[in-house]
């Protein structure tokens, strides 16, 4: 297939067109065993927001197929990540399913159910190549391309690329994979990173934690291929950085989501500083911080509500490495991309 | 103090006046000794919305009286009641106050602070008496105001008035008090209720939970006298039922905030209607439904939502007895104000 059938917005044979007759693999079997296996009464399933839609039709699905007496329930908290299972549900379930995501952290009291793409990867990493300097290249991608992963290697490597892969650290499933606050899997040694998935999310994360590397974005699902150009979101760091340097009091923020709770960071900066206000929460959103009368914020949760969803806030948000620097316990060009390892 | 000299709009002397530079009792002293005597390491605060904003003075003042190693934090969690505790906290913290609601179950995890309103209730009383029909009166406030109860009753019975009242049942802690799920105060034998407090939220409850009783709103924050007024709420009501009549797939929200479980009723609908979906939430909110692809929702969680939040939703959302009547099982003249008995 040549670079020029597909263009941007061309959206033939992509993860657009194919969004709404793609079948998933929900694994319904594997469900089905576990609660036979455990003489399950209650299932609890829980969807990423783009998935939530499916939610009632997997239910139909599952109760064709499950004894008269077993209650299907789903999740109606907010997921977007593994990061982010809906523990009162699990704990209140027999049997309790996560979708989309690929294990944080392995459980007895979950099935991980992954949910794979299947959009087409190699037309546009063809294309992508022309914006790749030299022969040697790193490969990422995320969960849901994963199944496509070798794929993808061998692809670039029949075309004479050296192709770097490596599986980051604990909180990673995957040899290859990124999360939007875990980039460990990018840290080989080449110029070059590719990253084959849909939008800017991933890799402009990438790009912040790796400013030194070239990262390519092979986008399979809007078919474009752009480079991270981290400029705009180094910018708005900078901007609140400098915004909250004035601020005396400040609030710091323990998410208690399993997977984004970093306690020793929040409460050694409690500890060092009289004028921070340790507040704990599940979702970080600007109406909660509202109420708060603090001149900023530092988040230890969830890097990406803060560089994401900073501008939202009435008050600058900033990571805990940007916190440093604005209380001048480190220089200005200390700034870097806040990454989350380990699980829970 | 005679009538003439406040009248709506005039906020001498009232709650909005007094807002700024009224001091709450926060009876710190009892909850350092609760530190001591447990030897506590972290003591958790959870304030209502209103109040969150009063959160860091009082962490400082508590920071002053215990010992340097006990961390205080804040929840970050909205909180509309004493259905509605931080559970992660109370469960992760030695001490855990909850401020501004009175108990609705004693437990020995949980210090309840209560704080009083210092708005003068007389003069609106006396404003009020024109409204009353009759010589016998129910007496009802919120939380709030339960410190000038006996005063109220005393004002009233002074002036020659029968007054009516009880303590309703197990939700409720004082004689007199009403929750904006709860009027079993209210359930007296008289024509008249008088609601003394400020808005309408509980007035409205109150009027639409008995029907047949003038509801007499003296509000002393607002400084305001009038009678509650159902008639845009039920016309609202009704007209949700009406559109909710064709609906074919039903989300039936379970709420996981701890005093706002109905679990039996929310597993009743589902195993009676194979449309009906459960799905579990703490906060119930427009963003979380719109993921779900469903025609109606019906909502056993906090009644207050789905009547004052209702029409802010995508989709009609009834409480479990306007669904009752939207599926056929009911006739429409049975349309009742949702109330919530129990504890947890």
């Amino acid at each position: 297939m040549s670079q020029n059938e597909f263009s941007e917005g061309d959206l033939r044979n992509t993860g657009m067109a194919l969004k709404h007759d793609r079948e998933w693999d929900y694994e319904l079997d594997r469900i089905v065993e576990a609660v036979h296996d455990r003489d399950a009464k209650k299932v609890g399933l829980q969807f990423p927001e783009g998935l939530k839609r499916r939610g009632p039709k997997v239910t139909d699905d599952l109760r064709e197929l499950l004894p008269e007496d077993v209650t299907v329930m789903m999740s109606g908290q907010p997921c977007y990540g593994a990061c982010d299972l809906d523990t009162y549900m699990m704990r209140r379930t027999d049997v309790f399913v996560h979708f989309g995501h690929s294990p944080m952290k392995e459980s007895e009291k979950i099935i991980y159910v992954p949910l794979f793409s299947n959009v087409e990867v190699l037309p546009i990493i063809e294309e992508s190549l022309e914006e790749i300097e030299g022969e040697e290249v790193g490969l990422v991608t995320t969960a849901q391309h994963m199944n496509r992963f070798e794929e993808m290697r061998e692809f670039l490597e029949e075309r004479g690329y050296e192709v770097h892969t490596r599986k980051g650290d604990d909180r990673l499933t995957h040899e290859g994979q990124v999360l939007g606050c875990n980039y460990a899997s990018a840290d080989i040694d080449a110029d070059n990173v590719l990253y084959v998935g849909g939008g800017k999310f991933h890799p402009l994360g990438l790009a912040m934690e790796h400013p030194e590397k070239n990262v390519v974005i092979a986008d399979p699902v809007n078919n474009v291929v752009t480079v991270a150009d981290t400029e705009k979101f180094m910018k708005q760091r900078y901007g609140a950085v400098h915004r909250a340097m004035d601020a005396e009091k400040w609030g710091v923020i323990f998410c208690t989501k399993i997977g984004q709770g970093r306690w020793d960071q929040a409460e050694e900066i409690v500890d060092n500083n009289e004028n921070a206000y340790l507040i704990t929460m599940d979702e970080v959103t600007p109406d909660r911080l509202r109420n708060f009368d603090m001149d900023a914020f530092v988040n230890t949760g969830c890097p990406r509500i803060t560089t994401d969803d900073g501008p939202q806030f009435h008050k600058p948000m900033l990571t805990p490495g940007e916190y440093e620097i604005a209380v001048g316990n480190k220089p200005l060009d200390a700034l870097e991309f806040d990454t989350f390892h380990g699980t829970w």
